[in-house]
């Protein structure tokens, strides 16, 4: 398959370019009955619209109106397939000979060109972050499905260019600058992505994913563990190189007898297992966290080669962002709540 | 899907418990003409053969003798699916009361009963590490797709009860206990696992994978880039973790300006992305990290609770590894080699 | 899965009500390079258009216009999905309180109702044929890639109202009324539609599809036989009731010695089997048929029930068809189209 | 995929050719608790074995001894998948040099060669009516399934060799010569498979399923139609050219008005439906068709070319049926039971 469809039961099928004329896609599986609404969706666009998120955002402006297209009768899902678009508006008219013929180091230009021999090289085409708009808007409809079983998908930054969040807050975090787990961290934040971006740089972080609310015995014990998936999910999204359940690493230098989480009669006595045990929920908080890498858009000046081969030195300027967070948060909740969502539906063939 | 089967056009669907009749698979997909035997796949289960490995590993003896009961003809592939099976043999009769009715810390029982209601507890059933043994066989097949292409999929310890290999030598590992990377580190390690031992408790450790002639191109952009698909994988052994690709983690707190892989005509300068970007291979190596968690059956006292929900305390004897490296190595090897082994297939639907 | 994406590389994922906002789709797994453009798309959906096709058609008026969203590039498809929809405009206000409480006979009204418990009743909701236009939208990009190999699939009227057409001429039925396989039927055929229609009722009849230039070996031995999947593609056009390969139900009245189609260096000598042998092609033509049930909305009283099981009579006006021929032809044939191209992008992956 | 997977939540797998070691096959997806024993499934075997079914059967013995690997615990299902086996016994050394390099007019030896360059020549390997062990053994697990609700699904033949059954008893069929749904039916039809085969020729003939029990809704409205699947699954057992669902190719002829079925609250007053309305169960019983053609395997000498493309004759000997008829009754009713499995599982999803 080529990679635009996620999910078996509760699919996301994604379309749409970075310049193109649009973007969007279509939720196939949601169970009927469910109150969805281009306001409920449009509530998740917002919180990645490009311009939100302070000093490290990019400048180009969309309204990233979505429109519901079916699906949808009286306010209710129907079970069909629920279609929708998010026209672009910005395709700002540019001159892109600079980056036509080369390739942009840490982007996907060359493996997309060994790929497929040609590209829509306007603005990273279907590899631009800008992909992820429709992850959020399905994400939504999945949120909203979970919200119905009292499953709740919250994402916090906790760590920015190597500085850490100390607390972990992710009720108010998501109306916090970065969408930071930590109130503390947001100034010494601000300042390291201004000194940063004074330099022409750009920097990476850490997020860390809770779902609460999600019964025991969801996943599937082989090949379809809710960690695979959930690792999948979060990896799938670009800029992440690392992905970690509970304790994650730092259990490979743990050993058994402090790794294991005791239970008691009133319920697990820690959670390095990240509420994960043998690919399956085990009724505790499901806890993910995803390394960021920094954006590859730089405008210091870089090696690199032109398509014929030849040796190129390349600035890139533009509206980029600074850091892929805070506008990764929302595309890596939408993602968890995508494999929650399936795996909820997937469990119910059991009829348990 | 119920997670037995892996892959798409590549694909190994397996079946079998720790303390069934036997275990086994079917390898669909794999292109005609391809030398293939027992022999071969034989050698691959050697590799993680129960008694392996030195001081870490389990007592139980099992032969893990591998019979191909079809798409093979006269040595060759056929291209119809390569059936095999490894019967259970030392299926030892013993006194299960002890953990029929009692879910082990850091085990899959918890889940699994909430899951399914019922469970096959003889040795952890489908949850059982010994599930992996058809994933060898069918990463063996794999591995000889790949290996008529040039392509080779290296793995090796590179950390083990929180001390690191300092080498990476992936060539002699293959020979060397706990397929270490560093022959330097095999005493301390051996140390630090008799140590553990003594004490009725386990170890964790750092498995890297290579993969080294992988064209530039393989992954899909979007939901199933090459390194989501390897993060699916691998988190899908049991007791993997975590997850990461070329620097990983550590990418999350560098700049971009470090982060990125300068491009020369001669080829690459660095390689933080792993051989990854955008979600498809560039041609370089092929880099992968996996966080191994203790083994959670321990000798020492646990608390947990029965299927009633009082409170209990356990202790596991039995014939349990030590850690499970080096046992893991080559199930994560084959992991990898059925994720490329399916990308190769996938890319050629392009006719490139 | 919910049913809504047909194939597995090359892929149709639709969405879209008959009195929603609009329809569409993606097609996903195209191979780039190939010229696709909305003119070549809407040549085929003016084909299946309401108002079209004479007697026998529907007075309800769309102009079914196609906007491509995503995936072409400068005239050329990308390797990325390809996005597009076709907005509804003529969703005349209605007084639906005649259908809303009542389960017209023939249709799928009782079966979405136990299925989804709720149903968006305007004009079929899902389950009207309007859906098939994106079938249609979907099936234009197959046949421009099959094109591009030179497979040509085209389909044609063979009988109607019980009257059979005698002459198999596929290339003129393209322009012709009922796209009828035979001049001389037309005449026949509209005099019945004719007479039917002035009764209130309405007719069925068969069309068969032709697909030349086929290369041997598409298609897979056991489950996905190439006939299965034409027979799952043609049965799952609403208002299919049977489908039959090359001599079909005739040949189980045959002898073998007459049934099977010798073979000479020059070629087949005969073609009762359709082009297809166990599940692969044979080089030779494929040769299927669909037969088509009368629609279902009739202007004569009905015997039904209410949603609360009263008895009740129905007499169905409105915007209706008398017959799903002309207007399924083209639908027949752009599954026909996914099909094939699905199954030459699985044979590339042998590498043959 | 390569077609040896059958299914999306209960799914087989199979494996195995006509002349290798054994075949088999993984049931993946059945819910746990359910009875299911090596004795159940071996009385379906039984059905479809060689030597059984009087005149029209291969002389080819085989005690088709089913063996369960795994998935069952104390005689209930785990929920894991459910492996099993059936060796080959009666593999005679023969002398192929006949039919080795040439291609038997009516078989998948084309198709093979031109797929996969090569073929496992021995009685047909992967293309011959022995694959069809699995398919039954797969069946009688969704069979059990299917009976634990209530479902029960009935195989019949009603024409063989052009002479048709008038009755429809498909209780006593099942213990009938031929599975005849027509006791009357027997002695003609006997008559007809001897006289064929001293001449050397083969029958075809017709086969009728029929599902009770089936609630209403199940099937998916779009392209994963109920009479859609069934369609893929009866066209995907070879030799069958046509499916046809309740009225079938008989409702092309028909006026709608004669074709619909009134609905009373006592129930549907006919079933031209064949149980089946917009692709969804309406609760009424489940009616499908499939037209076998002859066996191709004739005594009589035939026309052909070997692979080198030269002019052949061929009179095939050997121990081969007269007619697939009755052995490929069980299939089919296997083969159905697998489709109905499935939705009733996909139903779920929807938690209604």
């Amino acid at each position: 398959m080529s990679g635009n469809t996620f999910g078996t039961l509760f699919r996301l099928t994604t379309f749409g370019e970075s310049h193109g004329v649009g973007l969007g896609g279509v939720v196939d599986g949601c169970p009927p009955g469910l109150a969805v609404s281009e306001e409920a969706i449009q509530r998740e666009l917002d919180r990645r619209k490009p311009g939100q998120g302070g000093p490290a955002a990019t400048a180009r402006k969309e309204s990233d109106t979505v429109r519901l297209l079916s699906g949808v009768f009286e306010g209710l899902t129907t079970g069909t397939p629920i279609g929708f678009v998010i026209m672009n508006e910005d395709q700002r008219s540019r001159d892109y000979s600079a980056i036509k013929d080369v390739f942009r180091p840490g982007h996907a230009d060359l493996g997309f060109e060994a790929k497929f021999g040609l590209r829509d090289y306007r603005g990273g085409g279907r590899s631009s972050g800008r992909e992820t708009v429709s992850r959020v808007a399905g994400g939504a409809v999945a949120r909203a499905f979970l919200h119905s079983l009292g499953i709740v998908v919250r994402a916090a930054t906790i760590e920015l260019g190597g500085i850490p969040a100390q607390a972990r807050d992710f009720d108010g975090a998501q109306d916090r600058p970065f969408f930071s787990a930590d109130p503390e961290a947001v100034d010494a934040w601000t300042e390291r992505v201004q000194a940063v971006k004074a330099q022409g740089d750009t920097l990476g972080g850490v997020v860390e994913l809770r779902a609460s609310g999600v019964p025991a015995g969801l996943g599937e014990p082989v090949f379809d563990k809710l960690d695979a998936r959930l690792a999948c999910a979060l990896m799938g999204v670009g800029a992440v190189k690392g992905v970690e359940v509970g304790a994650g690493f730092a259990s490979a230098r743990a050993t058994g007898s402090a790794n294991n989480d005791p239970i008691t009669p009133q319920g697990f006595l820690s959670n390095n297992a990240g509420g994960i045990l043998g690919g399956m929920s085990s009724g505790q908080e499901i806890v993910v966290r995803a390394a960021v890498k920094p954006i590859p858009s730089i405008a210091l000046p870089q090696r690199t080669v032109s398509r014929d081969g030849e040796a190129r030195s390349i600035t890139i300027g533009g509206r980029h962002d600074i850091c892929a967070i805070p506008r990764i948060v929302p595309v890596l909740g939408a993602m968890a709540a995508l494999v929650l969502a399936d795996f909820v539906l997937l469990q119910r063939r059991l009829g348990r």
